[in-house]
Parts: structure tokens; sequence; C-alpha cells
């Protein structure tokens, strides 16, 4: 994605969406943060130029936000992503990549964090890629970067980023993106149906973090060191 | 477990039992391969043996390597699961814990390796809790940990093991023997059904292996230093 383009992030409200526009925005990246409300896209944007000293931040209407951008991330919670996904049906374009963070938590119908709702799909990811207009690709990823951890500037992220998704290029293009952020390596993980495993380590995650009041990331060993993406 | 009995590991003769008995071997403890054959068993200690020099190993009937054991590993494939736990029913009593290492690959009815089988209780691991007789314990770990990697006598392990159960006591009894072997750090992943996330990451590293032509295995970031078990 062009350097002077402003990274989308629907959903840009909540913990997540708001954790990566800092780090994106503290990396020097313009972010453009997408609600269903103007005004609370702004309030967001506005905290996060408060925290981020220098920060390129605005708040947009999601289909604002997202039309017209290379790469969208998704970052809402797995209760809002269908009609997050139906709302932007006129505004996402073939050629966009849609980069899908859903974890299907039980937690969307009052179950528990640490259990995860089957998708009809396989996966929130492919859910998603049902849902979007021909010709947008969708990737899944960052489904394992904690909220907290990103919110906290003092916090030194340490983790790895599992990409998932059919084609390799769309999956080098995002995680180009998620490197911008000092700490995130970027994983292949594989085509876009292993997001069914991917999108399980939140919830696993979640269960070890109750146990150890930590904020548990994932790093995978054994890896050649080098370019994953060349 | 007492330190001069010796680790019975049923399904000895595969390769992650015969990688599992020579790490342990050569950390000085016993080990009993069992097998459905006793001179294939036999065969698979001696193999053990010529590899780590004092090594400890005797190869028994699956079920005589069971018998009386405090803590009995279960590496078998998928596949022979279910015929393997009929046949230790009477070998298996109250008191024991069983660690089933079993992950439901796609693999076990000729589909791929990077993709599961749905097991109906939820995961193989709670497929054994329901096989097993009345008051033996099952306990599921070392799902991610490669057997080539344990096999190859220069390879240095760097990497969790992540260890579900019902009771706290039990997985740390495990996780001791777990952690005999170098470069092995037991994590407490928690209850038993989530095993049933921890069975897909087997699937999800083959597919990670597959894209870096790598062996690699699971860390988890930001967790406290220290002692896990205390």
């Amino acid at each position: 994605m062009a350097e002077n383009e402003p990274i989308p992030i629907i959903g840009g409200t909540g913990a997540l969406g708001a954790g990566l526009a800092r780090r994106w925005a503290a990396a020097g990246r313009a972010v453009v943060l997408g609600s269903r409300s103007a005004e609370r896209a702004e309030e967001a944007a506005g905290k996060v130029g408060e925290t981020v000293p220098g920060a390129e931040v605005e708040g947009l209407l999601n289909e604002d936000a997202a039309r017209g951008a290379e790469i969208v991330f998704l970052t809402v919670p797995f209760r809002a992503q269908s009609e997050n996904l139906n709302n932007l049906r006129e505004a996402l374009q073939p050629g966009q990549i849609l980069v899908d963070c859903t974890v299907p938590l039980a937690a969307a119908v009052s179950g528990k964090a640490t259990r995860s709702l089957g998708v009809w799909q396989g996966s929130a990811a492919q859910q998603a890629q049902e849902m979007v207009p021909e010709g947008v690709t969708v990737v899944a990823a960052l489904h394992t970067v904690g909220a907290p951890t990103l919110a906290d500037p003092e916090a030194e992220l340490d983790e790895d980023v599992l990409v998932c998704g059919d084609r390799k290029a769309d999956k080098a293009r995002v995680a180009e993106l998620i490197e911008l952020i000092p700490g995130l390596r970027a994983v292949n993980a594989g085509p876009l149906e292993i997001a069914r495993i991917v999108e399980q380590l939140t919830p696993l995650l979640i269960s070890i973090n109750v146990r150890y009041k930590a904020h548990a990331g994932i790093k995978l060993t054994g890896l050649p060191d080098g370019d994953h993406w060349a």
C-alpha cells in the first residue's frame, strides 16, 4: 500500500482497531478510523491523536473509510461482522483486500470467551469471503495480538501474526503493513481455510491469560531467518 | 512420578513415541515402549538403546507397559486411538493419568494433514476421557512437538507444550515429565475441553512447515517468569 495512503480500520472505535491505529500512527502512517457513526469515529480518532504525538488520524463513516483503499482492516466483534459486511457491499470494489480480524467467540451469544462458535463456512474469515463483493479478497490476520498490549505505549510487542489467505501476493501486502508495527512478525499460515484454526488461538490465549494473569502472544520457533515473504 | 519408575509410552514404536523415548532416556529416565507386538516393542527399544548411550529402555506389550504406572503416554495415530484405548481397558486402573497426544488429522481417513476431523466429543482427548475406565484422568499434551525434531539428537528444542486437563495437580505431574526434556516448557492451557483447540495446532504447524520447509514449534510470549505450576 502506498506510503501516503491512510490505513482504514473498520470498527476502529473498538479496542483492537484503536490499538492498531495507535501503533500505525506511532510508526508514522496515516490511519482512518471507521464507525457506523461519524461522530464516534471522529471522537476515537481524536483519542488516538492525543496519545500519539503527530498522529495523522481521521474518523469517518465505515463506508467512507473503506472506499477506494487498497487494503481495509475489519476489526469488529463477531456479533457485528455480518452487519458490517452488508453495509460495506457498495463501498468495497474488486481488487481490494479485506483483512478480517474477527474471532467467533462464544461471548458473541453470551457464552464464554474461552469457547468459540461453529461458523457454517468454517471460520469468520470464510464467512467474510462469502459476503464481500466478487473480486474482493479476504485475508485473515491479527487474531492473537491483544488489544490491551497494543494500547499500552510502554508495552513492547514480541510476537507473530499468522496470516491466512489464498494468494501469497495478497498476504505479503498485508504482512508489510503488519510488520510496520515493531515487534510483530507476519507468518504465512496457509490458505484462508486455515483461519478456522487461527481464529481458535484467541480463545486459547484467553484461557492461558486467565490462568497466568498475562497478555500472552504466539510465537513460532524453528522458522528460517530472513524475509518470510520474498 | 518416582524417579526410578520407567515412563510408559503406548505406541512407542511410532515416530512421536520413539522421539520422546530418546529424549527421556537422554535425560536419564527409564522408558518402557509399548506396542501391540512384543517383538516390535523390543526392536524399537533396541533402536533407542543404540542411539542413546546408557539408555534404560524396555519393550513390552501395550497392556504390560501401561499396567501400574502413575502416568501413561498415548502416542498413537488417531486412526488407532479407539482400538488402543479398548485394549487398555483392563490394564488401566483408577488413579492413573493417561496423557493423550492424539491429533485427529484428516490424514486418518486419507485426507490432508493440514485438515482435521471433527470428533463427536469435541477432541481426541475428550474421546479418550470417555473411553478410559472410571477414575483414570486424561491430560492432553505434546501435540506440537515434532517427531523429527525429537529424533534428531543435534536438534535443540525451544518451544512450549500446551497442557490441557481438568485438574491442575494432574497437569503439574505431567508437566514435570515434559520439562525433563531440555528446551520444553509446559504451559497450563486450561481444562480438557481446550484440547479441541490445542489439537488443531498440529495441522496449523504442518501448514506452516510446508510453506517454510521447517519444523516449527509454538511458543507463548508475555507469560510471567518462574515456575508455572507452583
